[in-house]
């Protein structure tokens, strides 16, 4: 009989083309299905909670599968585990309810973007951190931060889908954008009901301009009421995103 | 006219063979003197502090060089960071006397090895710290390691230094060797007077077998006394650890 299972993944995307397969990339879906398919001895495929862009990370992607399953879970960790890369960890599993979706049912998503500051870029933070050189206020960067939470039209800070994804409602809740400090940097965290592609990074990139002192602060309600992705900034680089949790 | 700099180096040593040359590698001190032989226009040879193996990391490795120098610091930090690697930054350069030497003149230096202890290995440390799996006790291995302070002959925490070296005496002093508790893990910090070949990844191994019960913290005096490298535990792995400091 088939049962459902939700698996929570971490992974440093810094090799891959993203989590869900695109043309001439090798994705990280591909790679858990491939273990689990042979480990399992049944073709497997499993549903993310959503996309994440080449060089994104994850502490805590969520997906799901359907598999007859005959092995203990911790068991099925460990072989998974061990077909995998280093890069990707398959952290947890539980079987769930028939009708759980690791998309749709979703409540929110909380996203790490880190930077840091250090006069030179630390060689222990390339692929995870955005090395910001420019003059830069922090203070600036938490009063442009607090102009994102809430509940607004995000159409200026998100890229168009790729072709084939169906139109989109551009409005999205962002219920907190905290700047905490960590070792060396600091990471914006963004938590909210859903975010539109590439949402997180064009916001970051347009704070950066706003604490840089290359974009006034009071344009930021502006570029929200154009609804025109070319009045924001370019969206900050991929390696400091990385995707910390999925609500359910 | 000749003039002697320090400079301080970190670096990301996964790729390379080393900081020193070796056969049939390149290695970190290679790649440096590559960068500032093209900028300064002059053959430049980098004295180390000290050897770092494969996959060993610096957060503030030191080395020193003699050259005619034309440039102004901060732009030469500039250029020979622009064309080294990422995984190499030179952080700062002054001048400094002529009798300064980076090995010699260097009173000890500062270690980390890094630890981490999830159930699952991280893939984001999987470079720069070394993952336990088994039973762990905490207690232990901070009563082992304060065994290891002093002034001891280490000759059975020393692989033999490779041919070609001068015979050394095997006492050295450790002022310090620090258990710190960081995010996910553990750090192994070790300050002493000088470390013989191999000696702290000897040691980590020892208390790690000490700290996972294979071990009985009693024999470690019997081990010092016997003056044998077969009688202590295997090596751990290079990537965990770190040349923090060296002091002068």
């Amino acid at each position: 009989m088939l049962s459902k299972y939700k698996i929570l993944i971490a992974y440093d995307g810094t090799s891959f083309g993203g989590f869900q397969a695109q043309e001439n990339t090798i994705s990280i879906q591909q790679l858990i299905e491939q273990a689990l398919t042979k480990i399992l001895r049944q073709p497997i495929r499993i549903v993310g909670a959503g996309r994440t862009d080449a060089g994104v990370h994850a502490l805590g992607q969520v997906a799901h599968f359907s598999a007859e399953l005959n092995y203990a879970i911790p068991r099925l960790l460990r072989s998974a585990n061990s077909l995998l890369p280093q890069e990707i960890r398959l952290l947890a599993a539980e079987p769930v309810d028939d009708h759980f979706h690791a998309r749709y049912l979703a409540t929110g998503k909380t996203y790490f973007y880190r930077l840091h500051l250090d006069q030179t870029a630390s060689p222990f933070k390339r692929f995870y951190s955005h090395h910001v050189r420019h003059q830069f206020d922090l203070e600036l960067l938490r009063k442009g931060a607090s102009l994102f939470v809430g509940t607004h039209d995000f159409t200026s800070f998100a890229n168009e889908a790729s072709r084939g994804s169906a139109a989109h409602n551009p409005v999205r809740t962002i219920s907190a954008l905290d700047i905490v400090e960590e070792e060396g940097g600091i990471r914006l965290e963004f938590t909210g009901n859903g975010f539109l592609y590439k949402m997180v990074r064009n916001i970051t990139g347009t704070l950066l301009d706003v604490a840089k002192g290359k974009l006034a602060i009071e344009k930021i309600p502006t570029i929200f009421a154009a609804r025109d992705r070319r009045l924001a900034a370019a969206a900050a680089p991929p390696h400091g995103l990385c995707l910390a949790k999925v609500h359910y």
